[in-house]
């Protein structure tokens, strides 16, 4: 139940077993193809994809040096750990920008974006992190961003690495210029390729203001794809197709159905969870459906808590980044959830607690996930 | 029989397998120390070792970003695809490159080197591709390269991507600063690991000079090292778990006798495929011993012979790159390369010269092969 990596089907671990092959074949291209097409896919856009070998940092630090170049004007909302590191690339850049502040488990609102769009309207780009891991929080408007962008003609990049998969980003629909995810979180792959979509527009400049760089310079990949369907540089063969596996699954499934399981499985973690005593550490209207971070009861101590969590159960959660250490831990509800990871979860934290010489009321926060569940 | 990626033993394929872990964990702490002590010892060194999960290029580009900055003196010999991609990401940086270039398939001599030294008594740092995957020639005088370092104060930067774990490179005899391989080449891994070590001078220049660069930043591995024998960024854990097994194969093996191994199997190849009708296209004293490059006798047409070897008895050889496309092809002559890859590669090209209606002397060709495999 960790915020990624999350558990691997066995399907998709088996698909790395496949024996390597040469990445300047005919046998390349029929992966390589398979795995863009399906990115779209999953997507929902006809764009452009590539399909990075790097963890999703490299796919973030893709969409920063690829678009903006010094004095460029740039919007973030920052309240973590992965915006203020995604706001820190934008600054390496040289760029100008304007940071919307909020504190940790609380989004900047619509408003506050929407005024920041109103102040600058000499603004390059808007970047926004969909989902902040560190806090559990997520952004709820994404849809009406396109609107505030079409008025300034701005770039709209949506960093969804802890999300994508597991909720509704149509990111042809939405307007989405540069989006980008991790393989490990809701996809179900194991760590090591990150895709990223590129809209014409962004392309059309990546291509034009190539930067100075190598392994993440888009421009190369649109031009090895182009002219033969190749990347630049070899990639991470198993794990490609393992995430190829794993887009078969998701589409399999279907995206909606998924979308469904993953806020289903959520909202019966939250609601158990709140009824054995935690309370989440995001704002209400701010809480991400994949990262469920609660807020420690008073004395006790995260190692512990954690330790026996893992020793006596076998469920594994994370604890709190940053300031957060000790403070808060977070769960992972994404990828391959299910009624039966919600189930255990709330009965093995409730367990702990009791072991722990906390009075809990198990019987009535699994009664309350069991009703959740239901609807799956 | 590619130039990379190459053959991957079964039990370093069934490394795969090993279930994901939490990359904040004992368990990964575990997985992670063995990975780097053993590169350490593949490599020779006692210094710094980071394993990033990139393909080699990122390696290369990381030892670029970290250590070359504006308006800095770098000497670099150039005579192929990845010494002159090297010297690009040098310019990227700002440096006023000293380029020693010479025609493909030929390496510029000691005494050029030497020159560029006495000439450029500023220079800040020394690049070499050790193996130009592209030409098949190979650097022998890197031994060398210390006496004139220390007469300069410089960095002593070894691109060894294509044949580290092939031959001997012992990194802190030969005093080199910065050194980096791929984990697909010699090592007999699968593509998605890149190590690169870092001496201590070369880890202080990285850590006073943080790059304004996230995934390739060198100084944030060294912190989540030393803290937490972490990584900054999710690695890709099952590339690891295979890079593992294949360290503990090398050490195994010895890295003598994998030095050995590799030089008799190049020999016999040169050997045999000479007898046959080849010609090496690199000068005889730069002949690499992990890519052997040959030029295409005439009228025989690239696609249609590699197809053949190919598709007739599964040998794969790679075509020439760039400017040598349709001129040369590429052996591979690395990592698990055993005696019967040897005969068998032998015997399928000379049989697909007679199919494509040559006239070829395998027998010969196969005795000089044989000879000079007695010494394994």
């Amino acid at each position: 139940m960790l915020p990624g990596p999350t558990n691997v089907p066995e399907r998709v671990m088996r698909a790395m077993m496949t024996h390597i092959i040469n990445h300047r074949s005919d046998d390349f291209v029929e992966l390589y193809t398979e795995v863009i097409e399906k990115t779209q896919q999953v997507f929902q856009t006809q764009s452009d994809v590539v399909a990075l070998s790097s963890s999703g940092t490299g796919a973030v630090e893709a969409s920063v040096v690829n678009l903006i170049k010094t004095g460029d004007k740039v919007i973030i909302p920052v309240n973590g750990e992965f915006s203020s590191r995604l706001s820190q690339m934008i600054e390496w850049q040289g760029a100008n920008v304007v940071k919307l502040e909020t504190p940790p488990g609380q989004n900047a609102t619509f408003d506050q974006v929407k005024e920041a769009f109103d102040n600058n309207k000499d603004v390059k780009a808007f970047y926004v992190v969909h989902n902040e891991t560190s806090t559990g929080t997520m952004v709820n408007y994404l849809d009406k961003i396109p609107d505030l962008i079409s008025r300034n003609d701005a770039f709209y990049v949506v960093d969804s690495v802890s999300i994508l998969g597991g909720i509704e980003l149509p990111v042809d629909k939405w307007n989405v210029d540069v989006c980008m995810t991790g393989s490990q979180k809701a996809l179900a792959a194991p760590p090591g390729i990150s895709p990223i979509s590129i809209s014409p527009r962004a392309k059309k400049y990546m291509i034009e203001n190539p930067p100075p760089t190598m392994y993440f310079n888009l421009a190369r990949y649109f031009k090895y794809y182009e002219e033969s369907k190749h990347t630049p540089f070899t990639p991470a063969l198993p794990l490609l197709y393992a995430y190829r596996e794993a887009l078969r699954i998701i589409l399999e499934e279907g995206l909606e159905a998924r979308f469904k399981r993953h806020k289903i499985c959520s909202d019966a973690l939250y609601a158990g969870l709140s009824s054995i005593g935690f309370t989440p550490f995001a704002k209400e209207e701010d809480r991400s459906i994949t990262i469920i971070a609660l807020n420690y009861l008073e004395g006790l101590e995260d190692k512990t808590f954690r330790n026996t969590l893992a020793q006596k159960f076998r469920v594994l959660v994370a604890g709190g980044f940053g300031n957060l250490k000790g403070k808060v831990f977070r769960i992972g509800c994404m990828g391959e959830v299910n009624r039966y990871h919600v189930m255990r979860t709330i009965s093995a934290i409730s367990s702990t607690l009791a072991m722990m010489g906390y009075k809990t009321n198990t019987q009535e926060g699994l009664k309350i996930a069991e009703e959740k569940l239901e609807d799956l």
